[in-house]
């Protein structure tokens, strides 16, 4: 079922050639997995799907990307990668770097990203530089660095970057047999992923292989919101530490495929993020990074407004609304660890073990 | 391409009806990755495939037989799940509890489990339990509470969970058109999963849908190798906490899948794991626990000794080896940092960015 990557998978889609040597990890083909309980949360009328993007080699989306970025790289004669990055970019171009053969060096804003994403860049063998400056500022630099110098810059202002990216587009479509949900849900951070997103509907839609276009709705951190403010964020602020963007690089597009699809871009709360990242653990058994759960936390935040009252399903009795889990929770375990009920510690006898488990109050 | 989780993909061959209701996170489906510059270090007659296992949902390959014990718990009725842990399977059990409605409790032993795995128990909102003892003793003591009272015990010793594990085996046969791979290398901890791979592999070959049957190398960490030895370790120890396992429930199924296939198990040294997983992660670009690096480690100890030098393949030029990579190096993310090198922290200007760069021993 899934022994392809993402590349040949979708090779008649993306700018490769029969000579491409593609550098893959069988990104992509990640799960559509129904929340039932979910959906009965937000809306009667609503039927959710978690597109599962954790799945993906490094544990991100950022893969899809990933593998186009760099095989494109090699092709081109490059010897080095580099990008800015939150952490997620950083893992993967770190990780597909090394199967490459190539040099990586990243640039990420010191002792403000996930534990798990530093360790990847750095098990990857890439070069970690954490500079004194926030994500903006490290973009900012790396851009200028690429410009001068033979390195190949692998952010999401890397045009392949987008082509990988918008397979993920592609299965939904195919996994609902040649129909686009009514509504995606996703963060947005550096304005990449919903761009690319948009980008892989539009080409299915425009191709025939898909009967309808979704509506875009795209989220950002309260504290990390620039396209919802209208002007960039000079010191973001948000837990939701992969979309602790305040210039992103793809603002424009990202507005576009808002207005395109007629979708929105809202902003949440740091605590309604953390409330949808709990809700996901607990009653879906999916784990998410925190900035994964702000399409869930829009859900939310629509419905309660009523936005959802007066919609028709474009196709059956549900409004389908596919939410993009864009990292794994394990990216970021201290943060799980922070928000969970304590662990207890007892003794090895069967005693200790009973009391906390109160088995008198499960129901029979 | 992976829309079904394992039940649904290998039903004929599993023990569920009909009206069954299904507990999935879309697990199994996991990539066969090649792995080129490793196979050549290893030795130039074999050709090596990682089944990456950490992409299943919760990063470990406790999911496959996770989706089967908690279904069946369910449909048994059930209201509570049990377990003894060193982190994957409390992890497994956690999610998949909380997808299924139920109550999950998960012993642990205190202090010895990866920051990754702890956090998911949490997360999923299980009861997690910090014993003062090893694994062992807390595998003895879920056995006895669920003997009992009326909590399903989810650990390997349950069959279902064999079961789920060994399709597994038939993903792999499927992927090679009808072929075992000539040897599988594994790590053993409490031995469940080499049973359950060698029970696959077997039922496969009976139905006539395999070809040939694999010899099994299993291989135990040195300060936990109680198969090796021939007699239980008190005291484990190792780095590989998810194999740190002194007294295996299935050591008499692992000795057997051992003789059948006329294969081996063996140990290897922490020192030779933390190097295997070090290599994964710098050269293939895959991130995998301690743990699943004994399967790596393994071959080339064997190859050293030249144990490759005349064996002639099954099947094709190469000796075609599966490595069974258990679970995500994001499960274990201190670990990572402990073995890499160190990051750099610099202003946010281009000559300090430069300078660690190197540029000038970049090969042209």
């Amino acid at each position: 079922m899934r022994s392809l990557g993402l590349i040949e998978r979708y090779r008649p889609y993306l700018p490769v050639t029969p000579d491409t040597h593609i550098v893959s990890l069988h990104e992509g083909s990640t799960p559509l997995i129904p929340a039932f309980k979910l959906s009965a949360a937000i809306h009667p009328k609503v039927e959710v799907y978690l597109k599962y993007e954790g799945l993906n080699p490094t544990g991100s989306f950022k893969d899809r990307g990933m593998t186009m970025a760099v095989t494109k790289a090699l092709e081109e004669g490059y010897k080095v990668v580099m990008c800015a990055s939150t952490g997620n970019t950083s893992a993967s171009a770190a990780a597909y770097a090394a199967r490459a053969g190539m040099q990586c060096a990243v640039l990420i804003p010191e002792g403000k990203i996930a534990l798990g994403k530093l360790s990847q860049a750095m098990i990857h063998g890439a070069k970690v530089i954490q500079i004194r400056g926030n994500f903006d500022d490290a973009l900012k630099l790396v851009r200028r660095v690429c410009e001068e110098h033979p390195i190949a810059l692998v952010n999401s202002v890397n045009p392949f970057r987008i082509e990988g990216q918008k397979t993920g587009a592609f299965e939904i479509i195919e996994e609902f047999d040649g129909f686009a949900p009514d509504f995606q849900a996703m963060p947005v951070g550096n304005a990449g992923n919903i761009t690319a997103y948009w980008k892989g509907y539009r080409e299915f839609f425009d191709l025939g292989k898909s009967k309808n276009l979704p509506r875009m709705l795209g989220f950002q951190a309260a504290g990390a919101a620039p396209i919802v403010l209208g002007a960039p964020v000079e010191k973001p602020q948000t837990i939701a530490t992969a979309i602790r963007i305040g210039n992103p690089a793809s603002w424009k597009q990202a507005v576009a495929a808002r207005d395109e699809s007629e979708g929105l871009i809202g902003m949440v709360t740091d605590h309604q993020i953390k409330e949808a990242y709990k809700v996901l653990a607990a009653t879906e058994g999916v784990f998410c990074e925190p900035a994964s759960a702000a399409g869930v936390a829009g859900l939310f935040k629509l419905s309660e407004a009523g936005f959802f009252d007066n919609i028709e399903p474009v196709h059956g009795d549900f409004i389908r609304v596919v939410c993009i889990l864009t990292g794994h929770g394990l990216k970021d375990p201290d943060n799980a660890i922070s928000v969970a009920e304590e662990t207890i510690t007892v003794d090895a006898n069967q005693d200790a073990i009973l009391r906390p488990l109160n088995l008198d109050a499960v129901p029979a």
